[in-house]
């Protein structure tokens, strides 16, 4: 995969049918444009101020209690709302439809210092315990087809409080980023009785070209279409649908490798890494689906150093997604870091 | 269309095929998060270290002649190359393939101090012949099959130069952007012999909630499926497939709403308002495109004030774009204000 590695060339996201545009001699570029404040103030264990604090009053008027452990909560400002009729609008060329559903916010730590590369693989495991929980109970409720887990980490990436906190908006449609990749998934276990990402990750471990970390259960790898300079995708290497099914071996190795995998991010520009971070699995519109591998991925936009990102803007907006450093370049700088955080080396 | 005013609803783009969420409800969210630093600086009209002022050296070590109509150049640090040769990667469930094309920098104008808002109706004029010229040229080479035209406006939307200018990506691709649309509007036409964007801009004139300004040959709207808080979209009432059709009339007509509706934005903060704006058209393959309308959009982040952006980021990257303003509330606030430039008032 190297003949390309030296000129303009486009690749194929095979989980969303989408071409990336890879401009690997751009970096040479020199920026005058914006640069982002880097936040160098250590925060303290608690925060009086902070909304998600265990025992703090929120906005909206409740108290969170004294949690120990991870802990979730109805979103006090949330996007999407409960028991909306069901309604379809057509008028000419205008469609629409009423959606339903349902956000919470997850505090992954009552300690307000902490990110998830901070925390330990048991404190970790806790997260996953919670959000196993709550795939589960929100795909059971009736009306409730997919659940989407997320993480914004860092301002840059709209985040508006440093507590260590996830979100989940579950809802009544699919959204279409896993619909994309539904279409593919099946289409590929219709034609091959396989999950086109067992396929995908038992080819990357031959060529280990973009494999970052790897466990018994787990492998973390830049996709080879990546779009983000260090666009990074944790995958089990056998097919699991959602992570409600994971073991309790397979949610210890997940724990790990997410902790090894995001103290690695840090370690790139030694700054508390950006990023979107999501998890992609089966929807829970009651239907079987054998073709899903379920997967969480990471969209950090830093590019350059701890204060310089990546644009994703006109071109990108209008044309296609662009990227100037290859998924081999990211990968063989994130292979090369410790597995040490670099705030504890 | 005002049923989905006050809820939650998703609504359909028929231009992509791609649905938007809209959370009318959740403007109330306070916000603790990021701002923006907002530059209340003036410019000079000629800045010596500004390296798209005529007369003035480049990085890439060319000058500029002393220009005093909008110029363009080859960009120093292209993304695309032209003369790649044409070949195909695929290994597995891996697939690439080159990609060769030109990148142009246009100056708008030799004034380093203006923008698009702050230039005449003849000036503006100039840029759009500018525009035709690069996008029949470019679009007669050999290999280009496409011509994105798009401008960054302001840091925030990653422009790393105040001067007033834009891009062009010429390519031998289709991009993917636009390839969604070319497949809507084809199907549309096949089905109806007419383009989906000229019936659709009758009914929206007829409807009259999102039309922000109009003139014998333009309409500048709000789309139905707007993403970005005061995303903003200017159609030739009749069907137009590229800017190299634009009669003389059409050109200046073109030219006074681009003005007008620019200067809006601005009024809307009373701010040098930031966006990504592009010209969709049709692409430069040598085919016949009767399907295409062309269409400039504007992509503006800012959502509360001339420091709070719209960030698009966790739910929207990983499940669908969502909006939190209704396109007929942004409608409404543009079309109060002013044709005149805040700063001129
Ligand atoms: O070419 P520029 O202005 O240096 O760069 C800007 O526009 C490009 C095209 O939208 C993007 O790829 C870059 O991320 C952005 O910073
Ligand atoms: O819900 P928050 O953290 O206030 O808001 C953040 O995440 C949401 C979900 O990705 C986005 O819609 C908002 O634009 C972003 O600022």
């Amino acid at each position: 995969t190297t003949e390309f590695n030296e000129n303009p060339h486009r690749r194929f996201n095979i989980l969303t049918g989408e071409w990336i545009l890879v401009s690997p001699h751009r970096t040479k570029r020199p920026w005058q444009g914006k640069t982002e404040k880097q936040s160098m103030e250590t925060k303290p264990k608690y925060d009086p101020n902070c909304y998600l604090c265990p025992t703090n009053g929120r906005m909206g008027g409740a108290v969170n209690p004294d949690y120990k452990k991870p802990f979730s909560f109805v979103n006090d400002f949330s996007a999407l709302l409960k028991d909306v009729k069901e309604e379809k609008y057509e008028n000419g060329l205008l469609y629409a439809e009423s959606e339903s559903g349902i956000c919470k916010v997850v505090c992954f730590s009552p300690d307000h210092s902490l990110t998830l590369p901070l925390m330990s693989r048991e404190e970790i495991t806790d997260v996953i315990s919670l959000w196993q929980q709550e795939y589960k109970e929100l795909g059971a409720m009736d009306g409730i087809n997919h659940v989407q887990i997320f993480e914004n980490k860092g301002d840059i990436m709209g985040c508006s409080n440093p507590h260590p906190h996830g979100q989940i908006w579950a809802q009544r449609s699919i959204p279409q980023e896993v619909q994309k990749k539904s279409d593919r998934l099946l289409a590929y276990w219709k034609k091959h009785q396989a999950s086109i990402l067992e396929d995908y990750i038992i080819q990357e471990l031959a060529l280990d070209e973009r494999i970052i970390l790897e466990n018994e259960h787990f492998v973390s790898l830049i996709p080879y279409w990546a779009v983000w300079p260090y666009e990074t995708m944790i995958v089990p290497k056998r097919k699991i649908g959602h992570i409600g099914e994971l073991s309790n071996d397979g949610k210890k190795a997940f724990a790990e490798i997410l902790r090894k995998t995001t103290i690695r991010l840090d370690n790139i520009f030694g700054t508390s890494f950006p990023y979107s971070a999501g998890i992609h699995q089966a929807p829970t519109d009651g239907k079987e689906h054998p073709e899903w591998h379920f997967h969480m991925s990471f969209y950090p936009p830093l590019l350059r150093s701890a204060t310089v990102k990546k644009f994703m803007v006109g071109y990108e907006m209008f044309a296609n997604p662009q990227r100037d450093i290859t998924a081999e370049q990211a990968a063989n700088t994130i292979k090369a870091l410790s597995d040490v955080h670099y705030s504890k080396q």
